[in-house]
């Protein structure tokens, strides 16, 4: 993006100075209200939280845009279109943050869509499609333990065990929490979807990328084509046998942290080979350790235990690398006379974002001269579960330093009036 | 061996039976002395080794064999040469053991050196030089930290950190436990040797393998070339990246584990390479783990710990080795971009046994129809003591199933009996 601001963010609409001014007042304004002295603290269904809701409505209010609360107790901001009867168009992300987060995990999205909305009034675009901004709840796992509460509960999607898990900073429960915010929690304990999925035309969401490759690769966006799914194991355990590090010549040992490097290195080789093809994956083992109650410097280590984290944006990847795994443990198994004996496998589906909308955002951003980098998202977004409900989803990156949840996520403003011109004109577009 | 018990141990000796009838009477002894409920333990300089020295020492007396304590209150058997003048043969091994420990981990070699020498008198053999049992103290670092103390002490290499080392078992230090049952520790404290070592003309050294070569070779017993030296790191830090685990694709990873996972796959294949041109090496990394105040499944490890030790007969294979480690690191670490941070590199020298003993021993086991394999003792022993102390050094193994340390040590007395006999010869014909 030029950093001309005199000049408007696309011909016809606000300039980018405006754009700038409102996204740093609003910036201000979130930062400010849930500040904690490290970062900011937005709690799922918390004060933090419904601040922010605030902050977004009384906004939109100011800009002549009317606003209020679902039944999920989500703010959700209207521009209405000339045949409300069609199915709308969604665009929006999450408010609130893990504690002593960083103001822009979330928030952008909110603050891109209500810019965009502003826009739209600006210009004075009625376009035939109603357009709504989502400011939602509940995303982040880190008060209760699970992530997109606030999207799940939209469509009928939590259980009854979900709404009894626990908040980690006070005594009450997910479901206490949710009603003490106005979430309408019988139908939600019911199962019964707060929205009808079919009023959504589409599901569009700008968020801060969580990774490093927009930095890396010089670039102010990017097209995000599809939400990494994973296959876990939280603990495997590589049973070889424990013996004297000075008396067991290499021939008689059974060392499973030999055995697990090997596993390791031989999965290295698959990936790069695999990525080298062109395929989608990563692999993470994030927990490794000894058994600390009998490991020891002269001791050959009889067990090692570690997590096993595969994520792709396609489900045939997974499962494909996961037989390599498989495999692998049992070659170097029985090469080695050890064991890896699995835990129970977890698992959650890719989603895959809407191919013609994410055409849609890279014709647009070339249109405005800005890059159209494919990349897929390797967190999880709302966005996931609005695609895996059957609505056309698709996601815009910004460039951010030094990754999400902390207080050093660093989103420069040139690169955000970018990420909102793409959606302002693929909106524009779709909602014609 | 053959388990024909009426056949003499070697031609004009004890029987086979007799050997293992006494065998029996004192493993039964020492064992119901210092039974645990578990294992046995005699502690170093504690009431179990004492108790332990006293029964080889009613023995002996039962035998018609003179027994005294030395300055080190180590038991000493003395079998007079006609020559007493001369440098004599020393034998024998240690009495203490770890807690909870196992019956003939450096019993057997003093039991089978009262054995030898109540053989010779049988034989009425009187060699020109003398032989003299050594049941000697404190060679387990169970509890005080250090190994080998009792045969450091007879050579004045105990330090005053040595001595003020406080037990494990209770509140008194070394020196205080040396004192208490006999040790002339002001001899010790000024570093004056219990004895001149130009007394001594070789050092046998009869102890069960703590590791499973002769279990898998199925062999009774091995000749020892060598006791392995050691370089370690009690902590190398491999220092990466942390990020999320979704949102890092490979190319811009700083994975701690791949990372040290390369590095052990590497050194493994250097450590195989190495083995082919016959060299002895053993590579063992015992502790290893990430960080367990930061570590998670869904963040890639920023950093991971572990320790490093190499084990080898040769102090050029030890440097050669380390070398390609050191060099490993830097490689890896540039490639991946992660630093292996290394704390302060210990050692302790390899031990060489005595070539022209270990010829004989060889020699004296094929004269006995027994096999004469030559292997290296990963663990530590007294011999290496003696051995750097310029003493021509020897050690007969004796297959050992279930490795040491532990109440399942398990050794067969036929097994036992063979070393006793090739001990027998070897002795008889040094010291003729």
């Amino acid at each position: 993006m030029s950093a001309d601001t005199s000049a408007p963010i696309v011909p016809g609409s606000m300039t980018t100075g405006r754009v700038r001014e409102l996204a740093g007042e609003l910036f201000a304004a979130l930062r400010s209200a849930s500040s904690d002295g490290v970062g900011i603290t937005r709690a799922s269904y918390g004060a933090g939280e419904s601040a922010a809701l605030d902050i977004i409505e009384a906004k939109a209010c100011a800009l002549g845009l009317p606003a209020e609360r679902d039944a999920g107790a989500n703010i959700v901001v209207t521009l209405e279109g000339s045949d409300p009867a069609l199915p709308f168009l969604a665009c929006g992300s999450h408010l609130d943050s893990v504690p002593q987060g960083g103001n822009f995990d979330g928030a952008a999205g909110v603050v891109a869509g209500l810019i965009v909305l502003a826009g739209f009034r600006h210009e004075r675009v009625r376009p035939r499609r109603s357009v709504k901004l989502y400011g939602l709840r509940g995303e982040e796992s880190a008060r209760f333990g699970k992530a997109y509460v606030g999207s799940s509960a939209l469509f009928g999607r939590l259980s009854a065990a979900d709404l009894a898990m626990k908040a980690t900073d006070c005594d009450r429960t997910l479901g206490e929490c949710m009603r003490a915010v106005g979430v309408d929690i019988d139908r939600v304990k019911d199962g019964r979807p707060l929205v009808d999925r079919k009023d959504f035309a589409a599901w569009l969401e700008l968020h801060i990328e969580q990774g490093p490759v927009l930095v890396a690769r010089e670039l102010p966006v990017g097209i995000v084509t599809g939400i990494r799914g994973n296959i876990r194991h939280r603990v495997v355990e590589c049973v070889g046998a424990p013996g004297h590090s000075g008396a067991v010549p290499r021939w008689l040992r059974h060392d499973a942290m030999f055995a697990t490097s090997e596993l390791i290195t031989h999965l290295d080789r698959h990936w790069r080979a695999l990525l080298e093809r062109g395929q989608d994956l990563v692999i993470t083992t994030g927990i490794v350790s000894t058994d600390p109650d009998e490991h020891a410097i002269a001791r050959i280590p009889g067990t090692l235990r570690f997590s096993f984290e595969l994520r792709s944006q396609s489900k045939d990847t997974l499962e494909a690398f996961y037989d390599l795994f498989l495999s692998e443990c049992r070659l170097i198994g029985e090469e080695r006379g050890v064991e890896f004996r699995l835990d129970r496998r977890l698992e959650s589906a890719p989603a895959v974002m809407d191919s013609a909308w994410v055409a849609r955002l890279r014709a647009v951003a070339r249109g405005l001269g800005l890059p159209d980098e494919a990349l897929p998202s390797g967190a999880g977004h709302d966005a996931a579960i609005f695609a895996n409900e059957g609505i056309p989803s698709a996601m815009i990156f910004v460039r951010n330093e030094h990754g999400s949840h902390n207080p050093n996520e660093a989103l420069a403003l040139d690169d955000f009036a970018a990420g909102v011109a793409i959606m302002h004109n693929a909106l524009k577009e779709a909602a014609a």
